[in-house]
Formats: C-alpha cells, sequence, structure tokens
C-alpha cells in the first residue's frame, strides 16, 4: 500500500482518529487478560450511552453490518413470522432478503420510487392491513442516500401495533445522525464499526430492548444460527461487563480497543451524558456544506427532498454529459476517494461522498473543503459548464 | 492498556510480527480501491499456498473460527445429513452442535477418555456402520492439545467412504502443523486469523474444495444463512483475486492487510512454493522444548501419548500439591500470559501454553526459553519440590 493516504470519503470505511488506529496496532493481548476484560466491558457500557439506550443489551462480535442481519433474523424471528420493510433502497431489498432466509414473511413496502421514501400513510395502512412481528427500518440507506423519519416512524408503530418489534438498520447511522432507541422504543439498533461509530471495518454491534432481548431468550423453536446466537453471546457480554472472563468464540481484541477509543470521543460529544450528542449537528452541518456546494455546482441530489437526505452521506447525479468513471477517476486522482452508485439500474447515473466522524466532526482536517475542490476540479478537468451565479 | 507488554503465550491470540501490526493501523482504505484490490487478491493467492490446495477456493470474511464452523455447516449440510465428528475435545462438541443447528445429524466418536483420540480402526468402524455426508476432524483441539492424524485418516474415508466430504478444523494448526490439503484429499480446511496464521483476530478463513465448492453451489435446499453463504461469496472472492470491485459485505480491510503482510512470511518459509513448510518443523521443535522441560519439571502432559500431542500448544496438568490460580498468577506476574483448562470437568486440573507463530519460528526472541522460566520460578515460588536429577 505505497504511496501517500488518498482521502476516504465513502460512505464507510470513514476516516478513523490516530488513536483508533494506534489501538488497532496493539500487541497480542489475551482476550481474557485483566486489562483487556476493562476495555471490552467499558466499551459496551459506553455504546449504551452512545445509543442513548441505558437498559438494553449491547452485543459486540467480529463481522459486518450484514452478519447483525443474520443476528436480527436468527434470534428474533420464528419460521412464517410477518416482517414490514420500509424500504429506501437495497440495503432495505438484502435485509429483507436475509430475514426470508431465517423464515420471515417478507413484506417490501416500497416508496413511489427512487430516491423517495415510503410516506407515514403508507406504513399506517401497512400495519393495519396485517399483523406483523417485525417491522425494519433503514435509518439511512447507504445506496440511495435517503433517510428515514426513525421517531416518527417509531411512534406511529408503538401507536398502532405495539407489539410490533422495531427494529432500525443503523449501519450508516449510529454515531452520526439523531438516535435515542430507548425513548423512541426502538427494540434493536444494529450497526457495524467502519462508519460514524469510526473504527475500522470488521465488528457487528447490536443494542437490543429488554422485549426483545426476553423474545430471544425465551424462544422455543430450532435454533438457526449458532455464531451469531443471543442466547450464547448474553452470557458472556454480561461476563466482559463484569469484568470476568468467559469464552464462546474469540473476540477481535484490538477491533474492540479500537472501538473503545473511539467510543471515548463519541461519549465525550454528550456532554454530561444526555441523550443528545453534538456529533449530530456537526454531522447536519457537515451535510449541508457538501449539498450545498454540489447544488451550486448544478448537481441534483438523488434524494428527492433536502429534508429526507441522510447526513451522513451524499448520493448525488453525475450531471449531464459527464462520464461517471472519468469523473470518479478524475476525484480520485486528486487524492480523494468517493464512490460510485450501487443501487441495481441505477448504479451508473449518480455517485456517493460519505462525510461522517472526523470528517464531519473536525473542521481543522478540512476534510469537506478538500473533497469539494477536488470535485470541483475533477469536473472542470472534463469540461463541465458550470451554472452561471 | 498500559503498563509493559505480557509475553501472550496462550493458544491463540498469538505473538504478531511488527510488520502484521503496523499493517493493522493503516489508515482508511476503500474496500474497493486498486491497492486493496490487489492486496486481497494476493492474500488469497497466498492462502492455497499455505493450505497446498492449489485449485481449492479460498473465503475470507469478518469472523473467527466458530463463524467458519457456521459457515461449513450452512453451505455443506442438507437437513438430515449425518456427520461424524472424531472428537478429540470440547471443540469437536461445540462444532458437532453448530453442525446439528444446521440439519446435520451428528454422531460424535469419542476417544477412551480426555487427551486420548479415537483409534483408526474405530473410525473405519464407524464409516463401515453408517454413511456420512460429512466427517469432521478437529486437526488440533485446542482443550486438550491433541493432535489428530489428519493424513491417515483423510486416506481411510478416501478409501472406504470416498463420497464423505472431509472437513478439518485446523483452527488451532493451519500455520503450525503439516498440512497439505490437496495431496491428502482433504476438503475443508477452516481456520481462524489468531493462531499459526500469525494475525490478530477477526478473520474466518476456508479453503473449499472444487468438490465441496460444487456442492454447495448445486444446492437446492432453502438456504440456511445469509452472511456465511458461499453462493454470496464465491463471486466477491473471485472478483478480488481478478483484482476487480465487488460488494456484499464490507471486508475487515486492515486485518486482511494483515494477514497478507503474515502469509508473505508464511509463503516464504515454503521454498520454491513447496507444499512442506520450514514453519512445521519449527513448531515440532518449540512444542518439543516446551514438553521436554515441563516433563522434566516432573509435570504430566495432557495427551497420553507424545506422539499425538499438538505441535502448536501444550496442556499440561497441574502437579499434585499446587493450586491451579495460583500458579498461573505467579507465571503470570513473570510477565508471561499462559491460560487455564478448557475441558468441563477437567478445566481446573491442567493449563495450556501456546507456542506458534513467531515464538516458534523466531528463537533470536526467547519466547520459550521466557516462557519455561517464568514457569519454574513460578512452581518454586510456591514451594513445588522438582524431581531430583
Amino acid at each position: 500500500m505505497a504511496g501517500a493516504h488518498a482521502l476516504c470519503m465513502i460512505p464507510g470505511p470513514v476516516e478513523f482518529d490516530g488513536d483508533v488506529l494506534a489501538a488497532m496496532s496493539t500487541p497480542a493481548t489475551s482476550h481474557v487478560a485483566p486489562a483487556f476484560l476493562e476495555t471490552f466491558g467499558r466499551a459496551l457500557e459506553k455504546l449504551r450511552v452512545v445509543f442513548a439506550a441505558p437498559s438494553a443489551q449491547p452485543f459486540v462480535f467480529a463481522g459486518s453490518g450484514t452478519l447483525a442481519w443474520d443476528a436480527t433474523a436468527a434470534n428474533l424471528l420464528e419460521p412464517g413470522d410477518a416482517v414490514l420493510v420500509v424500504n429506501t433502497g437495497i440495503f432495505a431489498d438484502w435485509f429483507g432478503e436475509c430475514l426470508g432466509v431465517y423464515g420471515g414473511d417478507v413484506t417490501q413496502l416500497r416508496s413511489s420510487g427512487f430516491g423517495d421514501r415510503p410516506a407515514l400513510g403508507q406504513i399506517e395502512e401497512a400495519l393495519a392491513a396485517k399483523s406483523y412481528k417485525m417491522i425494519v427500518i433503514t435509518q439511512v440507506d447507504t445506496s440511495s442516500g435517503v433517510l428515514n423519519d426513525v421517531k416518527t416512524i417509531a411512534a406511529l408503530v408503538s401507536r398502532v401495533s405495539p407489539d410490533t418489534l422495531i427494529v432500525v438498520d443503523g449501519v450508516c447511522s449510529v454515531g452520526g445522525e439523531a438516535l435515542q432507541q430507548e425513548a423512541w422504543g426502538v427494540d434493536v439498533a444494529l450497526t457495524a464499526s467502519q462508519k460514524a461509530l469510526g473504527v475500522p471495518p470488521g465488528l457487528a454491534v447490536l443494542m437490543v430492548s429488554q422485549r426483545a432481548l426476553k423474545r430471544a431468550l425465551d424462544r422455543t423453536a430450532k435454533p438457526t444460527a449458532y455464531f451469531v446466537s443471543f442466547k450464547k453471546w448474553h452470557p458472556i457480554m454480561q461476563k466482559y461487563e463484569a469484568r470476568q472472563p468467559s469464552y464462546f468464540a474469540t473476540p477481535p481484541v484490538q477491533l474492540i480497543m479500537a472501538l473503545d477509543t473511539s467510543l471515548t470521543h463519541l461519549v465525550a460529544a454528550q456532554a454530561d451524558g444526555a441523550a443528545a450528542s453534538r456529533r449530530w449537528e456537526e454531522h447536519v452541518a457537515a451535510s449541508a456544506t457538501v449539498k450545498d456546494a454540489l447544488e451550486a455546482f448544478g448537481l441534483t441530489l438523488v434524494p428527492t427532498h433536502r429534508d429526507h437526505a441522510a447526513h451522513t452521506l451524499t448520493a448525488v447525479y453525475y450531471p449531464e454529459g459527464i462520464d461517471g468513471p472519468a469523473l470518479l477517476k478524475a476525484i480520485s486522482e486528486r487524492g480523494v476517494v468517493v464512490a460510485g452508485g450501487l443501487f441495481p439500474g441505477k448504479a451508473g447515473t449518480y455517485f456517493r461522498i460519505g462525510h461522517m466522524n472526523i470528517s464531519a466532526t473536525r473542521p481543522d482536517l478540512h476534510h469537506l473543503e478538500t473533497t469539494i475542490k477536488a470535485v470541483k476540479e475533477a469536473l472542470t478537468s472534463l469540461g463541465y459548464a458550470f451554472p452561471s451565479k
């Protein structure tokens, strides 16, 4: 991996703090060494603060956001259970596919088109039409850059279908977008390490309400997975939090040290342990900076309304007459890596810029300006005609 | 994690090379950046050399050895398939439990007692009595320190039950114990990163024969897992090897860089890409050094015969009159971390010393001498009466 470091402005992995990277290269440490029990236990406690879910049960194991889907499905669904998926992009389709593998009877509630999101009325209608064991809401779909209003949807579900478990896919949101898991009545919020949590990829993280945990632990149906079993991991997580040694599968020690380090920054952004984080405002501001600049360049955002655009990434169409791969290459030649599109049938029409973690919270690093400048110069190099002021 | 680094001599995580640790703290890199495609593709190629399986298909994803069990079970078993497990310790029981979750009809072939292994005749009898879709052999059971003779068992299976898939749990062996996957006819060899592969924990690694791969890809039964699906990962692994971007779930970028770095050392130990590795001899020698010293101290090994004792770790009983926890503490106070027992009902009677990776291959680091000295001093401090010469 020779050469200068290219600024990584994709929607995950994101740029990491130096102390988080340093924790990654900690020498070999036993997964039951007292110092590591303290690190892991402390990280679990901090997760409760970051998710604003003081009574929920955290689970952290090697994996990714995708494996957190398996964990949600295998532990909380029994064969034939109906699930409603609020679909705002391809990650909702894939999560739905995963739920189906574990026996879920999945209904995808789709929006009117790419970049839009299902209206609250549609969700209410769907909940009235059928009894759902679970509803899945992708807070930010990384493929479309669309933000769901988790707070409002969760309130609706709690009102009209209180027994329905509320699952939030927070892979591209937790640590960046507002989330008050317990106050909002969210049962499961899941994420991965490499996005707004600010840790290299390799961890699946789930925060599970006591109601959902009870359902998983009381589950009498035949287990449908081994590694992701909450019944297996629950005593292990409890032991780590009690700083006692235990074993089910070897935890990724260095990644958990990095998680603990990054969570220190996240918790510090919640003054006095408050449920609201300064980081949420910082991500809103970073998002506005990027979106304002791209719109001023004459580009069109993928989300059909700014008020349902994610604050952790920006999905934006290539302008007419500009070749997508050529633009990505020209941006990359200016030392900044952004991501192409991901939505089937639309992937070639748009690109995505991530603005999470230190890229959003540390203006002194000038990641946003550097990125906007690279996009502008790249467009110029391809002969793009910027709109006149 | 303040204070001096304690020498980590447990059977994984093991001590890591400096360049492997340095790779862990590589700054954020896109999982589809050209340099990373090269790193991941190269690592997959090197795995074929290390497993001596040129035509097999490698799979690497975030996880642990335990998740590699799920992958084996979910991809290669259909409900009701009979599996024979050659049991040499608790990891065989747990792997069997995992296979059962995915529909396997599991028979545990047990040895006469803890520290022993099933005889070849027992295995032949079992294979004659019933038609098995799969046989599972733990090459080294980390709980007992017992080594199975994979080459001989595999030859037997190929002779008497050629359709049976041969699965080797190589978590505590690959990279340390002799393995010639293709020549021996092994269908699946699975491992984790944190043992003799010399990489921090967080990776599941599987090497799958074309025969087993075909069975997984042709499988028509309903899928029973999502994240570990070979059907999902196979095109991704192929793309990485072709240095082309692709996506199913975000790979743990830094861990894969560390894997690539460590595999460079492993491949270098196989002069001219030979199937035999200098590392195997080095682990044999390290094992002899540790076992000879402990036996000279009057201690008794857990394996009932030296010829079926693992070369990657040493499991050894506490001597009579010596308190186990007190001994582990006294060793730890001398800067060396070893592991307690793990086998249910026996855990309090023995302890385990890992001697893998640089602790076995780099005598200049004096890890073995330091460990033996710490054990000797710890025994002395507890008033142990060494045998007279």
